[in-house]
């Protein structure tokens, strides 16, 4: 009896061919960025002109947060102890969850359910999002992706806003992502601009990704800041040191320009 | 006393304010690819146009290779027990060591050998090749990052080194990994074309990358392949299953080619 | 302003003094059995002779279930990339989640339920075990912890009831948990036996563990077979092989009895 | 072609059996400690009575430091990043590596290295660790296992090096580390006392385990712990807090004595 055998849709491998959802890896490579893999791998296309560069600025948003992320600190400790690049990457990897970038999935959520609603009920965005604010006080529920402890305006989540405008392809979930953030300066009394969590949220939610895969965007996107924390780690800093997440100062290149 | 603060140089955060290596992340989002941002953070500056290519090209190549390499089988192993996307892709990227991705840095260390002794003997590329063989040879070590257990003609070497030609990049290390694929075929009287790994070494010894790295760009590469097959897993089949690494097969888009 | 000290229960270190719940680890070694020491770490106080006898049966109940559960593949799947061995044993770790060991918390969540039901209506066990399985059944959900893929009648869930009975503390949740299992066999005319997750679970509810930790104590118990998995791989097998979870065979020392 | 079955030593499992090492799990449960059960599953035999009680003691000795070492935090703050309880845990164990309980593996070299010395020289003790003191001073490196930053005289060490004296199984390895001890005294004129890793290093020696499986051990004891420490992040703590590695205090049971 032949056992079946159990099926993948991502990539196929024979003897000289390796293909990814139909292309051949030596195609994209040297045409198609990095990031509009990315999408390909998870969406099973490759993204518009204009998804794609709204897929590459989201990957380099969220590439690094500096030391004190706990994505960071985790990695960072586990080099600490004297494990390799990857085991000390893979524990930084796991800090991401429900808390840390946990708010994408949290904020999709939000958005998706309101635009559900206003395009069933027929309402416009304002309306869903009052009431969408008021169910979150009455349930004394945060709406996830607004406010940070650092950033009072995200220099991330502005830019990931103006290109989705420039780029045309701002559609129901940036209009409902404002119409919240303004319901919630009405009956909060409170400026509680977007988050990096929540514009990336609204970004995914306008390319039709599911919520249970941001935290893996995320962790994409952040694998090159935990690769250079854990590098840095292991070569500036001697090992079993208590990691002070506060006390630490940023002795890099100073400020520069692009270009 | 005021306590030391430990320094960083990788980012610099102050309210509304993220620079990377100077550079402010809104500056780099939507102008800058996220491969570039990779190699920034990494080496400290953006690449050069050619290098930026390069890079670029290198992270798709690696960006998956189904669902056989430990990387991929752990990670699903991990989420077949119910953990979460994150969880399950650090299962993944601890895979990526030695013997996993591994023969990156062995075989940088074995082409920066050689062009160092090239450079100091005033030698040509040939006799240092061959000397290297031979030293391998009675050593009965082989050289890593040559052959591979499928592929006899690895399509995403090929298209690394056309692109490093077609870009005017290819110098010393790539002078080498040629010489050394020559040198072996004479005197082993075999063809042991270059793999992935060796294709990839040798670029990033081109762009003058650490060895201690290169686990840690594998990682970043497979990073998007494990997501996806983590979340294919976590979709598309019931949990707790056994995984036969052999038996299973294909079923996504047909062959097709980019635009 | 003196930041304020964050507080832990668990271990004091000072000077040439380390005391665990209050007890000093010189006095424990040699006088207090490691399991024990698990019970007073995650309980707060040392076991009754009787939950002590448990507590070390039920660690050696889950310590090692051959090559197969996800945690002892995934595990040796990561070792097989070259990954250290405590990478390794991480990656194992980590696959014990919902469906791997997550029995026991859900089993312990239906019993809990039940016993406080049974204790808030006055009425027996078998009539909570009778709406308990009715309830799942309507709601088309399966009782964790009862019926196994492999084993009919599981000696490992045999022994620690038996135990319990030995050792005089077979309480209300034994009771339920044999109440449910005749619910079951009344119902659904089928013998479905508690297996090694039903059978820990109802002794945590016994000892009174918090679901929450279910997990963690199967975690503390499988983590030396995982070591064991985790070496034998290392030392016997090549690296990067292909580990089919079906086509192996036990080798080791001949069935032979205790003492 | 019937494909060749791969072999495994550790655990048979058949139809309602599983033997390790050839004892059935149910009689080694109740009757065979948990932590002889680990000796069993390590070393392929159960210990006899004196090594039953020193691996018992060398496993409650490691099962606990507080929240300063690289494994608490690294689980503590994956932890507080929202991952399950595994999750944080497997960080934790990663974190063990070279530099944290690494010692006991380089101890075990040393003394197994010495020992091997004396026996074919037929040198005595004292004679050859004079050689390993000077060797080591001569290669500017330190002896692992001697020497602690926070103990002086490391009450887990004295007590084990007291119970293999009591139990009358201090032999070969026991004499070169007091041998090691006393020529570094006299060469380096301080007194270094063993520190807990090289005091589970020796008896490792005494019982014949080997150096490469040390982390195992270690990371099995200190597992225990490590569900304590994440448990108590996740039930005590608020998410995503910045875990201060120094200004902490213990608030649990006073002091107190075993019964």
């Amino acid at each position: 009896m032949a056992e079946e055998k159990w099926k993948t849709a991502i990539t196929k491998i024979e003897r000289n061919k390796i293909a990814m959802k139909g292309y051949q890896v030596e195609e994209l490579m040297g045409r198609v960025p990095y990031s509009h893999v990315v999408f390909l791998l998870l969406k099973g296309e490759l993204p518009s002109e204009e998804y794609g560069v709204l897929m590459d600025a989201m990957l380099v948003s969220s590439v690094d947060h500096g030391v004190t992320p706990p994505s960071a600190l985790a990695a960072r400790t586990v080099a600490s102890g004297g494990a390799a690049l990857t085991a000390a990457m893979a524990a930084g990897i796991s800090a991401i969850n429900r808390y840390h970038g946990g708010a994408i999935e949290g904020c999709m959520r939000v958005l998706l359910e309101a635009v559900k609603r206003k395009r069933e009920s027929g309402s416009d965005a304002a309306t869903v999002a009052a009431q969408t604010v008021d169910e979150h006080r009455a349930a004394k529920r945060r709406i996830p992706g607004y406010g940070h402890r650092v950033h009072t305006e995200d220099p991330r989540s502005v830019r990931l806003f103006a290109l989705a405008d420039e780029l045309g392809i701002a559609g129901e979930y940036v209009e409902m992502a404002h119409a919240i953030r303004a319901a919630m300066k009405e009956k909060l009394g409170r400026e509680l601009p977007m988050n990096v969590d929540g514009a990336i949220a609204t970004m995914l939610c306008e390319m039709d990704f599911p919520p249970e895969v941001s935290n893996g965007i995320f962790a994409i996107s952040r694998s090159a800041g935990l690769v250079a924390q854990v590098y840095e780690e292991q070569t500036r800093m001697r090992p079993m040191r208590r990691i002070d997440p506060t006390a630490h100062e940023y002795d890099g290149p100073p400020d520069r320009k692009v270009g």
